[in-house]
């Protein structure tokens, strides 16, 4: 069976999603398509409007036939870490090709951006030691990238996470066939509704937090449901993060996973209503938004440094669900998969995503009907 | 003039403890009545029922003349530490007296006690050195005290914390007069409200937090004002606490101030609707209800052990309030206290007492009109 990978998070699950994982069929002639996507808290820092069941069931109503879950310490994190993550997941899925959104119209090689870092390696190498060292990572990349391989830059934001992906893909011995997509629905970060069915993620999750019935014409009947049951935001959390901000010490604060810079100090005493206004106090222009939510959510889940590297070496395939193609893939590969299968999560599994169980654990707080140990995949 | 101490907690002020206030300065002969008070935070390991302000106010309407705040690092303790710090405190505000409850009407000699540890040290000390090596210190200190001074023994336990103040304060040069007072309320635990006017604390707290409205007989008005107004115990903290056992890692845990034994294990993973619930499932013979109650107030303020002993290292006597007899007290002994004094809590005082600051911070998180900082003493 030839698969096509696609790496999603569904917050909520809406119609350009649809389309995505038909496209995904119909591009790579795919006879299954596999996602690999991020639990409760996702990549930019913020839990999931709906949990990762409810995601998962309407994903296999709606084109895709297998989901695993990618684990905390591989979601919740920058583009680098996020697409080396899903890559691997996906590389161990035995996937054959990968289709991701891109908001650019334009031809672009990814596959050749991707073999650019293995061909050009010691000119890259080179490089990275002649600039400042007081650069960060990411600074030196951008400048290696607009250097070396000016055709990658002043793309759109989505696209930046395609190159990741690229990037990570060309470093296997069987890279996965690459199928970038036009988005269908508005821009990522577009906040308004739009009159065809299309809507952007962050549009609905606005409309829905507001209390605004709009939403029906965008998301599959299903997630609607689960929508109107369970909205859940980073707001639900705000009487948490506050009191951990006054239990913790700036020693404590300091133990915390991405805290640098003195950031301690910018998050405590600062007398806020609620989440937003409190974001709205600790911002900067030095720290883009996800980022400070990225550290809000370590501080919320008490997330040290060696226990993101500990769940990262950990990573184990949970499977959230499939269709029956979907299992029949899994039966397939089940002998040659690198990464441990887990059907269901009990006391080993548990101890090895221990973060996912941890952000699953603090979920619940809000959403207890959602559970953990020994649920069965969902089969659609 | 002539003072004397006393040592409270007020949780709640009750008529008890105007008598108390009235009869040390009755039996000592004081002009001045000055109480070393705990604050937000109590020696059970509980929340006040009533903020500390409140509870000083109503102290200096009822015969107390100045109150002076045990920081958390003291008052959160087991009997021993609580007398060791009163007493120190006491001692540093130049106190010439102490009169303390006792349940016992029996005549005993608590000085004689005291002096006991002093004169008897090489014996005491041969005995520690012969005990069981895997014996506790309580454990021990009870077996020393059982062989070497048996009329300490089978008292009730009010009486147990005037053993450990006489002890504490024979090892000072100039040791307080003792004022043993036999107690006029009901016994310290008694739950259900007598024909007279004198309950025990206990059942007041009972009485109010089920909502009944038959206290009135048994606390001074202005505290039932304050009653009526507020009334926090631990089930206000315990979404918090619940959060919290769910965010802390097990290592986290095991940093926690006298988290031994693997008590850790105990407490994760334990469902339960509310504290009252989940302190029945962590109970076990081995532990009192204070002990765990006390740990689980460091969990919830996240409290270290190097944090106790630098907040104990950095005592300093804060006013909560005085009446004009407490002040001139105050002018009279200014240049002589042996530890700062800090009218009202700036950053530096902050600093110093940086668990009792913490405390108050999560206390506000129920009672928002609480305030710390830069709060004027209270004049009464």
């Amino acid at each position: 069976m030839r698969s096509c990978g696609i790496v999603v998070e569904y917050n909520p699950f809406h119609n350009g999603h649809r389309y995505h994982a038909e496209k995904a069929r119909e591009l790579s002639g795919a006879d299954v398509v596999v996602a690999v996507m991020s639990g409760n808290f996702l990549q930019r820092g913020e839990p999931a409007i709906v949990d990762k069941w409810a995601r998962a069931q309407t994903a296999l109503q709606n084109g895709v036939d297998l989901v695993i879950e990618l684990p905390f310490a591989w979601a919740v994190q920058s583009a680098d870490y996020f697409a080396k993550g899903s890559i691997k997941f996906l590389q161990a899925l035995n996937c054959d090709a990968l289709c991701f959104g891109t908001d650019s119209d334009t031809v672009f090689d990814y596959a050749g951006y991707g073999r650019f870092f293995i061909e050009e390696k010691a000119a890259i190498d080179q490089l990275f030691h002649e600039l400042p060292i007081g650069w960060s990572y990411p600074e030196k990349m951008a400048e290696v990238v607009s250097r070396l391989y000016p055709k990658a830059q002043n793309f759109p934001p989505n696209h930046l996470l395609g190159l990741s992906y690229a990037k990570e893909n060309a470093a296997y011995n069987r890279p996965m066939e690459l199928f970038p997509l036009p988005r269908k629905d508005q821009g990522y970060h577009d906040q308004t509704l739009p009159a065809d069915q299309f809507a952007s993620a962050t549009g609905i999750r606005q409309a829905v937090l507001a209390g605004e019935e709009e939403v029906a014409a965008f998301v599959p009947r299903e997630m609607l449901q689960e929508l109107k049951q369970t909205a859940i935001s980073w707001e639900d959390f705000w009487p948490y993060l506050n009191y951990q901000l006054r239990a913790n010490s700036l020693a404590d604060l300091r133990e915390i996973y991405q805290m640098t810079e003195g950031l301690e100090h910018r998050l405590v005493e600062q007398a806020a209503p609620d989440f937003a206004g409190f974001l709205q106090t600790i911002r900067t222009k030095r720290y883009t938004k996800p980022r400070l939510q990225r550290l809000l959510t370590y501080v919320l889940l008490q997330v040290k440094v060696t226990e993101i590297k500990a769940e990262q070496e950990n990573s184990m395939l949970h499977i959230l669900g499939f269709t029956e193609q979907g299992q029949k893939y899994l039966n397939q590969i089940k002998k040659q998969v690198s990464l441990p299968i887990a059907a269901k999560i009990g006391q080993q599994e548990k101890e090895k995503h221990f973060l996912t169980y941890r952000a699953d654990q603090i979920y619940q707080l809000i959403h207890p009907q959602e559970q953990t140990i020994g649920r069965f995949p969902i089969r659609v």
